[in-house]
């Protein structure tokens, strides 16, 4: 049977080097040599590089940057600082999807079942939330019963029986990296494009996964928000797959306004549930069908008939079956918060704001989301909106609802809402981005 | 009697700060504001900015630079980290020298008994050697019962009794610099002009002092081997004095050859001597005289006939009282090596090449450095030169000889100086580089 391997010996790396001499490299605009990589991300591994060492290094690699070869070389060390997985065994071709998170994302819940009805194994190691973007995971814990963490054992049979699954990601995975991005969230240098491209890809590399699609977003409430960017990190990611023989290809999609119209965890379980039913907001329709079709494409349907698959039951029979794999009750009663206060229109006109970081800001106010990494999440939290960009209103109808068990936490989560929507004069045009701006692969 | 002052209380600080904004201001090429430098220094000291930060932010300064408010503001915070001294009770005017470091750079020890014979007060608060750049202390501490840890009383009544003083600086002084100093050395940070700028400067300001001369060296054998970067680096800290009201200027001197004749410490005490005796290698004189005279010039007598006081020995009376008076034998016999090793002429003709970064690391392998901070010197261990660049030679005559206890360091020591020293064709018309190349005021 399929299972993990273990990380490779530390001893394998011979030579060694000077971490002064690496970081005067990068800084003086200089390229590091594979051996000299190799070296480095063993020895942070084992703790002889320093914390302080990797985060000046990691400065001098945001602003100097770093090339292709560098940041295949960084991947390829950070996946062999862990355990790596292999689903060759399963007979089936394997296909997963990232998105690099946004307000309302919850593309992952219906994506995986219908991809999964194609006959293609769907493997959806995900995460949780930090700050204003929302978790795979805590969405799903909304469900009584539901269970995140499950063994590989498990992960591989669900594979096998369901044909897809979401759960959490084994520790075991790239350990270097996720001491160096917890690194980078205390010394400002997340945004690093090489470092977040070796993140995301030592896991998924690490994952064993044949096929990838990365759904990489730009626009307000994207973590990274200028297109140029995010295009840039696309490409990177999208060669860093191919080079470790990851079939990758990346959509570019616009996240300035909230996908779908729930914003939170059990919520956005609910408007899941009505897409596979074959229904739900259009946008999330529209990323969900565009994402599994790049899926299917990868794994060789070209052609699968996705909207059917949506309309007939079949990706609803696959997402019962697989939340009851882990202990889910597909049926159950999703949570529901004892308070909610809605805000209505004050003039007839034009919804012509709707910013999406302000609304994520203010869910994860309402508890959606978690400050620190051992907070807990209010499954019940967040706001469901009842009008969309672009969209005529009236004075005096409802344009969204917060939710919280809490009401004391409505003040400061209306506080962030302050500006992040207007009403225009009625009439007004609003412009609206296409959804899936472009393609790399 | 004029003494120490306590460091600012930590709780002076109100406003507070988030670490990661600020690193991400220096990163994005942003300004700190005054209240932003402060917060940072002292959460610095307390430890709420972990090195980390500290180290990433550092890395963002070496690239992006600061502005000279930044830097004057950084160089305060740093003051107000720890004690201050104050010689204003003296009634003396008071000088002092600063030299970036160089090979053979004994010139504080003439110096320092020179310009005090003026009547001027001379506190040479000084440092040990680290690496291939010796330190003033070791090289006092060849004379014997010479001590270099002086009380502030002991280092007060110094002053006023002999006029000069070269002791170790209290570890008070700007103690959050000492802490990033430590951290620059192993992030790969040391080269970055704000911070080094601030670093030496706020230590010469805490210390009190009414006037600076600095000695900013560039070449080979120097910290900052670019002249260009020296420039930049002696305008930098020439700006902070004069905005912290201390009277400053800069020569820039080469260093691309060795400073005199002698490399170690007791040898170098011994040509110092040489040179208050009214004798010594030319350069030393050179560069001793022109200190002195830039000193007294910003201590109000520029008219000082700084050549007569080497001549008729009144230099040499003041250096005297100034062992004396730390305990030291002026007369006493300094320590000799028990083996040495003599390198000659292959051939007759010109030293066209004698480089003084590897001399300097040749006589720090022979023990006259030290490789860690810990770590104690070979007094006795040292290079003494027996031509300079450009001198005619003959074959077989003697070029330099090493010096050491234990002739196992030779070799190690010859290695760091191939290609070091080359004899060139007969008649070879050397060039030499004016040894003061600039001034800066």
């Amino acid at each position: 049977m399929s299972n993990t391997t273990p990380a490779a010996s530390a001893s394998s790396a011979v030579e060694s080097f000077d971490a002064v001499d690496l970081i005067r490299t990068k800084r003086d605009k200089g390229e590091l040599s594979t051996a000299e990589i190799d070296w480095l991300i063993d020895a942070f591994t084992r703790r002889y590089v320093a914390d302080e060492q990797m985060s000046a290094l990691a400065m001098a690699i945001l602003l100097n940057g770093m090339t292709r070869r560098e940041i295949r070389d960084m991947t390829l060390a950070m996946i062999r600082s862990g355990e790596t997985m292999d689903f060759s065994n399963l007979g089936k071709v394997t296909v997963d999807k990232h998105s690099t998170g946004g307000v309302g994302d919850k593309i992952t819940l219906p994506l995986m079942p219908l991809v999964a009805s194609f006959g293609v194994a769907v493997p959806q190691l995900s995460g949780r939330g930090l700050g204003h973007t929302g978790g795979t995971l805590d969405k799903l814990e909304s469900i009584p019963g539901w269970r995140a963490e499950i063994s590989n054992e498990e992960m591989f049979a669900q594979l096998r029986d369901v044909g897809g699954v979401i759960c959490a990601a084994g520790k075991g995975l790239a350990p270097a990296d996720k001491r160096l991005y917890a690194l980078r969230d205390t010394t400002g240098t997340v945004e690093a494009i090489p470092l977040i491209a070796s993140s995301i890809m030592s896991k998924k590399i690490a994952e064993g996964t044949s096929a990838l699609v990365l759904d990489v977003k730009f626009g307000s409430g994207a973590f990274m928000t200028d297109y140029d960017k995010a295009l840039e990190l696309a490409q990177t990611m999208v060669d860093l797959g191919k080079d470790a023989g990851v079939n990758t290809s990346a959509l570019l999609t616009d996240m300035s306004v909230p996908l779908g119209l729930a914003i939170g965890n059990a919520n956005e379980v609910r408007e899941s549930v009505e897409v596979l039913e074959g229904g739900g907001p259009a946008d999330i329709v529209e990323l969900t069908v565009a994402l599994a079709r790049e899926m299917l494409t990868l794994a060789g349907q070209p052609d699968a008939d996705v909207e059917a698959a949506l309309a007939d039951g079949r990706a609803m029979d696959t997402w019962r079956r697989a939340i009851r794999a882990q202990g889910g009750d597909p049926d159950a009663a999703l949570p529901v918060a004892r308070n909610t206060h809605t805000v209505t229109a004050d003039a007839d006109g034009v919804l012509g704001t709707q910013e999406a970081l302000p609304f994520g800001i203010a869910a994860w106010r309402l508890g959606a989301g978690r400050a620190r990494q051992q907070d807990p999440v209010l499954h019940a939290s967040g706001i469901d909106l009842h009008a969309k960009l672009g969209d005529t209103v009236k004075k005096g109808q409802p344009l969204f609802t917060l939710s919280a068990d809490d009401e004391a936490r409505f003040p400061r989560a209306l506080e962030a809402l302050e500006g992040a929507y207007e009403i225009h004069a009625p009439g007004t045009v609003v412009h609206r981005s296409p959804l899936v701006a472009s393609r790399v692969s």
